[in-house]
């Protein structure tokens, strides 16, 4: 290589690799003002709800607890598995008596970030939705009376209630039993996701595929509904807003939001799933029909935007979404009291 | 008090002292002869199944793994928690369908040092153990064919058997499958209980109680089928060797070991259970109907010693077999791969 020669194409790459820097500054601030934003560092409490290292080691052990449900043999971890994703991977899941839910499990990992908890956002925060698997007949299938017998009847738990909530008369009740829970799943936050270092500033945590995919999710308008730190979950939406789905992925028995607020206008509304760690909670959409995350992103161009997204572009769109999948905190599987003859028994 | 008393009371206790030693000396031997013997400190590598720190890893994963269920919703863990025992609190576990096994599960936890495994024996170690249950369609009710489909359609667990089992041709296989669980079995010991560090030589590691206990258990000849490293474990007995106990505890179409051996003198033989841990692991016996440990030592005096034990006698009894409970080892909970188009769907 001659040296003029040399002297041009350094030049060229470092005018390119100046380009770059400068396009991904401006990805970053077209996704900040697109509404999308990094896992911010700290959590703050919930609302009433102080969260101490002791109330997140009785919730980690509430969270594994079996016997929270009526036949002591399925726990929050069944239905939103920490080393699967927060989720079951199943299309919907299966609970008492080996019935199946109406809908998909969530994951629990980032819920904290959401506005409201399910699919139709009827849980106002963590500690009220931890009340509906519990006594759901077709999940864990218990009563209050009946979790907090349970939980009286195990010494090692009053003695932690007791420590947790300090001063309390009466400190082993449901709404105790909630707000544990509701403190540890605060700490199921999954930070270090490629997306996250990228937005920081690390301009390789993210791959030119998926920048560009970032670039067109902005741009195709799929920010309009999956925005905020869980790129998602922030709103209520149609599902079919442009054209409706096939019964298969919409079955028309299940009107969402509709069945919360009664309001014709809220038929068919759902909660815009958070995507953080999409790429590990497949099956999709509140139905749990669709396997494929691409697929899934080909059905919601369709449905929602009125747009065909080419085989390349919603391959790029899911080489953003897999840039979202985070690293779960490191969890030690808890040892749980051993039950006394006060103990109710499982309900098989 | 005088000088003269002052030296009495002195000597007195020293004598006492003495004797205590004295005897606690002579209950280690009595309990040495009778056969009982504490956790050793290592654990030989089961017959031909080296264990390395990666296949004791790749078991922990196949241990919690749910989709080595057809279901993918039933993991070992389900059946044997490890916070809780080592089995499931459980009359008798169940399994997929929701339907319920025909005997209660017994502990994961120092099964290492049963002779054979099953309450019929009818498994010679932990790999053939661990087949059963995942093949019985009353529990995860999958196949070899469809586990190694499924572990082949997730790329970590192909580099992870390549990893653990290297220079063979094709390592996902159903073989090694187990050979990796058992070598993360083979780590369930639970060491540090009162009795083996009585047994050790730490004299106030057991109450005076328990060691009452313990020289009733020997004196009263529960050591004749309750002996080893495991406390049981070892041999097969009638149940109800003197007398049998009612349909409710022994029901009849179950015949234990005759259906392994097809030999008349089997009909109703089971293996001694193995008592470590036992304070944690009720319900009690192959049937699981009795939840009371007291209950359950008056039980086993009756029908296979011929001897009503008086409520003071079970309860030293009950007090030695609490001093059976040790530590289990922690356990970081495991993220298991994500699933790919490959991957066989839940058969629900």
């Amino acid at each position: 290589m001659k040296r003029s020669t040399l002297t041009t194409f350094v030049s060229l790459a470092l005018l390119l690799s100046g380009s770059a820097l400068a396009d991904d500054q401006a990805l970053r601030e077209k996704a900040a003002r697109a509404g999308l934003a990094p896992l911010p560092e700290t959590v703050p409490d919930p609302s009433g709800n102080p969260v101490t290292p002791e109330k997140v080691q009785l919730g980690k052990k509430l969270f594994f607890e079996p016997r929270l449900s009526a036949s002591g043999l399925i726990s929050c971890n069944t239905c939103h598995n920490l080393g699967m994703g927060g989720d079951d991977n199943l299309p919907t899941s299966v609970g008492h008596g080996w019935q199946k839910g109406p809908r998909n499990a969530p994951t629990v990992y980032n819920a904290v970030f959401n506005r409201a908890q399910f699919w139709d956002g009827r849980a106002a925060d963590l500690k009220e939705q931890a009340k509906g698997p519990i006594q759901a007949g077709v999940e864990m299938a218990n009563r209050p009376d009946q979790v907090v017998a349970t939980l009286k009847s195990l010494p090692k738990y009053v003695d932690w209630f007791s420590e947790v909530f300090p001063g309390e008369e009466d400190p082993v009740n449901f709404e105790n039993v909630v707000k544990a829970i509701e403190a540890f799943e605060v700490k199921l936050v999954t930070p270090g996701a490629p997306f996250d270092r990228f937005m920081k500033g690390a301009d390789t945590a993210m791959s030119a595929e998926q920048k560009d995919g970032l670039a067109l999710f902005v741009d195709r308008g799929c920010t309009a509904c999956h925005n905020g730190i869980n790129v998602g979950g922030q709103n209520y939406f149609p599902f079919g807003l442009i054209k409706r789905p096939g019964a298969d992925i919409l079955p028309p028995e299940d009107k969402g939001r509709f069945e919360v607020t009664h309001s014709a206008s809220d038929e068919y509304v759902f909660r815009a799933a958070p995507l953080r760690n999409v790429a590990l909670t497949a099956p999709y959409f509140h139905s749990g029909q669709v396997w494929d995350l691409k697929q899934a992103v080909s059905v919601m161009g369709t449905a929602q935007l009125g747009a065909e997204l080419s085989d390349e572009e919603a391959g790029k769109i899911v080489a953003f979404l897999q840039s979202l999948t985070g690293v779960a905190p490191q969890i030690l599987y808890p040892a749980l009291p051993v039950e006394t003859a006060a103990t109710p028994r499982p309900q098989l």
